[in-house]
């Protein structure tokens, strides 16, 4: 586990951060006036250790996965759909692949474990470690070592990445039972606080996923501890370990990650409590809509930059706040100074 | 007045509606789950008037004015830089500037009221009606004449554009006194409760700034009534009265306009007051860090789509606002369906 984070180091650099602020109060706008964006371009520009950071290339990956828990009939959609979708991001026609496309964002979707053989396709990265996970209401999710292996392969993706910053969402028939399990088991929270509707479960779907979900914090409790890789072995998956290694794997670059919504901020949450440097890579994209995403992010202190009552996952929401990273970062390095542009400053 | 307003339609279309929710609903993703983005989707169709409408082309305008209330001492920056920053958007070097060029949206600046002779410029559009308004604390800013002059130039570039959808934002050094000025009268509000900061004016500048505002809310309370056009003569500017223009003109030809920040949504006050079916076209891009924004889109029952804390004005929120949009027809107009995809739908 020590290769995973060691290499995590704070970002926070007094003399950097005062240059940086420097540059920003000397653009042509009054100091501050940008608001988060001015937040953005600093903490961006930390993570890079430079006060002249390029954002350039960026690439967004979805990780996908099957859950054993659907066995527990707690969603109208069948696992085909995580397959199906999968092969849709592909091919080009998901929100997230078109999003991606107009913001000029790479994009790839990673197959961490889904059930199903999948063909060769040109945006679809092949890094099964097994057909979906076991059903934690009744067994553990995966077996450590799988889990130690789904994290080396998302470990891995982010130091091949030229990227200057990365974002990340999922695909996964029943994946937000496996975060609402991830979420109760490392904050000490019942089934019923963390579960939501999730993709339409509602009414007796939703009665019948707090149950099993409660039934699975139940059964991995004590085995489980407070050890962030143990819960997210138990109750997690394939494309939430991914997530998660990707993640430890950027940061220990130095590439900050964009984080999408609800489940990716799972695999969030499981990095940062691995190692607590890891948040200063970290940008939570938006509020979605789901149940206790909002509570979670109040809890750890964390605003997000978007809040547009989305709960699609895939990385959707993900694409819209790199686009803003992106046009801080543009600010920074495009605008003009006073000194350059001969503008009064003030009186 | 009349032709400024008289083609201006509510949007609502029962039929329409349900042809792009039917639309929407056969996307591959669940019903609802890309949020707010599915709103605005369906606002900008029922703004065009059509289930398979494009959104390709956006223009920016930036409307430039200066104000005579700054002989009140009101601001710490000298109206100079309201001309020195016109020329820095015309080069490019201004934040609304690079963010338009990144983002691919059309770009200008127009010279409704600025005090100094402009000299020509590739992005800069001379539209001056002229050197600046009256102190409003003493007299009528503009004339009825001239602010008849500068709808009518605003009206006028709407009539002009090619744009799918346009974004409006402003410079004017004094223009936030303007701007409180209007939402006093036309909300019946003292002064107190809707001057801020501004750019900058904070403990002295800032009691000079409640003060000046109040003087002018007095002096010509009674000679508008709750007649916007009277209000935004009396207390208003030119590039105000450029952006209520441009607003009238988009909404009269189905142009859907994204308002920035608290000066622009001064202006979208006074168009709505002037006709309220003006409201169906206008997209609220973010909620202004300047004290009385929030308050009044509270008031107003609107929601914007951005909080970022900005305050700069310019159109830099309308900008991220116009991105995000984009984005939304992006997945209207290019996603698989259910069907062309073979994705499952619910069982």
């Amino acid at each position: 586990m020590k290769r995973f984070t060691e290499k995590i180091r704070p970002t926070a650099h007094e003399g950097l951060e005062k240059r940086i602020i420097e540059h920003l109060d000397n653009l042509t706008k009054p100091p501050g006036s940008l608001g988060r964006l001015e937040e953005f371009a600093l903490r961006y520009c930390l993570c890079k250790g430079n006060a002249v950071a390029m954002l350039e290339k960026i690439e967004l990956f979805t990780f996908a996965g099957d859950h054993g828990i659907t066995e527990e009939n707690i969603t109208p959609f069948p696992s085909e759909v995580t397959s199906q979708m999968v092969v849709n991001m592909a091919a080009g026609g998901a929100a997230v692949s078109v999003l991606c496309r107009n913001a000029g964002i790479g994009y790839a979707v990673v197959d961490m474990g889904v059930k199903s053989e999948l063909n060769d396709m040109p945006n679809l990265i092949k890094r099964k470690v097994a057909y979906g996970t076991n059903n934690f209401a009744h067994q553990p999710a995966m077996t450590e070592e799988k889990t130690m292996e789904a994290l080396e392969r998302g470990f891995h993706l982010a130091e091949q990445s030229h990227a200057h910053i990365l974002g990340i969402g999922e695909m996964g028939i029943g994946n937000t039972s496996s975060a609402s399990a991830i979420y109760s088991l490392v904050l000490g929270l019942d089934a019923k606080t963390t579960v939501g509707a999730g993709t339409g479960s509602n009414g007796d779907f939703l009665e019948r996923k707090i149950a099993a979900v409660q039934k699975g914090i139940d059964l991995h409790r004590d085995a489980t501890g407070d050890d962030p890789l143990k819960i997210l072995s138990r109750v997690g998956g394939y494309e939430i370990a991914g997530m998660t290694g990707i993640i430890l794997g950027a940061a220990s670059n130095r590439i900050p990650v964009a984080i999408d919504g609800f489940i990716a901020s799972a695999a969030a949450l499981i990095a940062m409590r691995l190692e607590k440097n890891t948040r200063d890579y970290l940008f939570f994209s938006h509020a979605s809509a789901e149940k206790f995403h909002r509570n979670f992010l109040a809890k750890e202190g964390i605003r997000p930059i978007l809040s547009l009552d989305m709960w699609l996952g895939e990385g959707t929401g993900a694409v819209l706040a790199l686009q803003i990273i992106k046009q801080a970062m543009v600010c920074y390095s495009q605008m003009a100074t006073f000194t350059s542009a001969g503008v009064s400053n003030k009186e």
